[in-house]
């Protein structure tokens, strides 16, 4: 694929790095603390109203919750229609006396704009907001044509999103949809992600007497609930690290081949995790590649396990109540809502007076590494940082990609332009400025290079 | 056998019922707080001088922590010895608010007398005490030899006693120990106990990562210290309630045929006990007798399991570190520190990572049904009760009677005199003025028919 020219429009961003980094702090200033109910509304009228300037009829969406901003441009009818999404809430700011400066009054330092959202997600939707503009003032239309929704609720789950899709298939009908969000690698290469795992958290709640029971007086006698646990868990995965649900890995897509060589060429130093994080060994089982097992593998967590004594020193207490909390990681074609009735019929089996709830799902997601849009999104990366960007199969980590796979049924890609120490959820979170204005060339890159696509 | 005529000792004791209950209000009224160190020298100062009065040549005996009280009279030349132990201190009374009347201005209400020690242990031993005091006062002389041991830390887990007893051999040489202590069957009979289970305490700490980590970004990658426990304590008890620590059932004593049968004596309404604690089952295995689960099994108990996130709702954490802390009841001829020795090995084998931490044991004790001091004592307890007692092989509880057994070597009985509804180590602890009264009848009733054996 030969790349068009972009050298006016790259000059046009470097010359207006100066208004751009006023516009990102303009927009990093403003709270908009979903958790909280904190500045939310004003921002999504802000956001708004700057889509709105570039000519794309912006629109504030309500939900059950937080509202969603839309707009749209269609510029370019035999080319493709891509779907950029992002979000404008952020995470709350706390602990507070954390940060170097104060989270909502962005500073800049050593060429990194600190302050909340700065990265997650602000600075990298805005860039490609900007990157729509930059577009427009050198070309005066878009390549492709664009749809643009931020949501207002990512930070806590997005919890509107699954119904908010579905019912504005027609409104948000595209051929691919392109999020801006998390981080490339700590090298600094760019990446593209093409896939996430789902998430499925569920508690597991056991119940002995009515009573806490001294273990002498009792022992032998009364059921322990934190044993009832132990064995149920230990049935449902082994020391070996195989899930032994019954079904659980019904579902699991063997990777392609594309996939494992994605995979194998993705760099990390495995010594160098182990050491950093303290570890004399992976989890079990042994010998799966690092990617491998975020990429391809599901999981069964247990975040929280917790009955009985927990102060100092041994008290001779036989508990009245035990309670586990886990997440299932999913990786696609597995689906939450199947999985749970596997975990439903495996505790009835094992353990039926142990009551099992529902915590929250989403699905797992992967596109094809052979999309015909993933050629111009990697050709446009390529083209705006001069060196081709990582593939990677999937993310062991989860999104809400699953509305656009599954519910829209087009092509999801994650492109991230944030720096790997971004600091996002955490004090101090920033966005290099170098990653910034790279993210607004390398959105109109992508969007140039998926103008070159014929509509099919 | 037959009994020897007590009337005149128990007229006696009933014409002293008013004096003997301002004795016992003049006793409990004294704060021996030993978790505390409240008013305990004073209170064992006080004691002594109480025994010192019997002709017993009262000594306060310093320990590494709180002091000993012993005595001794030895007017029987050819008939037994018997150690008499109690102790002076009594468990801190919070929470205050909940009394009826303060826990150290002893109450008389509905022929309870209130007040922290009342049953739990000055009633029990004091009745011992008046015991001999009134054998002394309608005999001039005491029917056996009689040593009276009293300890001031039996209620922050005896720390001292195996140290003083294994350093006191002599002082302490009797042919048998009686503990007044614990309380009699919910029917109101009395009962004669000839064992404990021992109990051994730990804790197992399991780490992963150096800092709890995100589940999606590290699920798969580093291993979780909640499965690690997980999967060792599955290692150590099977869902059929087996101890699967190798080894661990080597040293269980068969029960004999009199222990049979005495345990299948014993009154119990399992469908009543289910009910009161909120039941559906026993523990595993099923079919085992009530008692025999009580007094011929040891048990695994998880007194409490800590890891990762306890909040509410869902957390996608994957923690790095947990905590399991276990007790083992032993029984009769299981020893603390073998058990311990498997203990540490089946951890070797089976999670080498996992940090065993000991935290404490008392190794159990069994005295046989068929003893010759057993009928004495039975005896004893059907004069001065008009009904047999029951014969406990073992209690559940674990009480330091190994130094008995063990180290003197010598048959050991516990023989409570309280009402199972004491309230001991819980607020309004109270004694039934008729079981003193009895305790005291049976205390002297005891003495006196041990001396009619002659001393071997």
């Amino acid at each position: 694929m030969t790349s068009p020219d972009l050298t006016d429009v790259f000059a046009y961003i470097d010359a207006h790095r100066d208004e751009y980094l006023a516009r990102l702090i303009d927009y990093v200033r403003r709270p908009s603390i979903s958790a909280h109910g904190v500045g939310i509304a004003e921002t999504a009228a802000y956001i708004a109203g700057v889509i709105d300037r570039l000519g794309m009829g912006a629109v504030v969406l309500p939900t059950a919750g937080w509202p969603m901003v839309f707009g749209e441009r269609h510029d370019a009818p035999e080319a493709p229609t891509v779907l950029l999404y992002g979000h404008y809430d952020v995470q709350p700011p706390d602990p507070l006396e954390a940060w170097v400066s104060p989270p909502f009054e962005p500073q800049v330092r050593n060429g990194r704009l600190y302050g909340r959202g700065a990265g997650d997600n602000k600075g990298q939707h805005l860039a490609q907001i900007l990157a729509i503009e930059a577009l427009l003032a050198c070309r005066g239309r878009l390549p492709c044509n664009v749809k643009l929704l931020l949501e207002g609720e990512e930070e806590v789950g997005s919890p509107q999103m699954p119904d908010f899709v579905a019912a504005h298939r027609e409104r948000l009908r595209a051929n691919l949809v392109i999020t801006a969000d998390g981080h490339i690698d700590p090298s600094g290469r760019a990446a593209v992600h093409f896939g996430v795992r789902g998430v499925l958290s569920f508690e597991l709640r056991a119940r002995g007497a009515n009573r806490d029971l001294h273990s002498g007086n009792f022992g032998g006698v009364a059921p322990n609930p934190l044993w009832t646990l132990v064995h149920l868990l230990a049935s449902m995965k082994n020391e070996a690290g195989e899930i032994l649900i019954e079904g659980f890995y019904d579902d699991v897509r063997p990777p392609t081949h594309l996939e494992r060589e994605a995979l194998a060429r993705l760099p990390v130093d495995v010594e160098a995790v182990k050491a950093e994080l303290g570890l004399r060994r992976l989890d079990a089982p042994a010998g799966r590649g690092y990617y491998e097992r975020l990429a391809l593998w599901p999981t069964l967590t247990i975040n929280g396990l917790h009955g009985g004594y927990g102060g100092p020193g041994s008290k001779t207490v036989l508990p009245a109540e035990a309670t586990a909390r886990c997440d299932i990681r999913l990786v696609a074609d597995q689906s939450a809502a199947t999985i749970f009735e596997r975990l439903r019929e495996h505790v009835r089996r094992h353990a039926p007076e142990v009551e099992l709830v529902w915590q929250g799902a989403m699905d797992p997601s992967k596109t094809p590494l052979d999309s015909p849009y993933a050629a111009p999104i990697v050709a446009g990366l390529t083209q705006a940082h001069g060196q081709e960007p990582l593939l990677v199969p999937a993310m062991g980590g989860s999104l809400p990609e699953y509305v656009w796979t599954r519910t829209l049924g087009v092509p999801a890609f994650v492109v991230p332009y944030a720096n790997a120490d971004e600091a996002n959820h955490a004090p101090n979170e920033n966005l290099e400025l170098e990653r910034f204005y790279g993210g607004i060339k390398a959105g109109a890159a992508i969007l140039t290079h998926l103008g070159t696509l014929q509509h099919s």
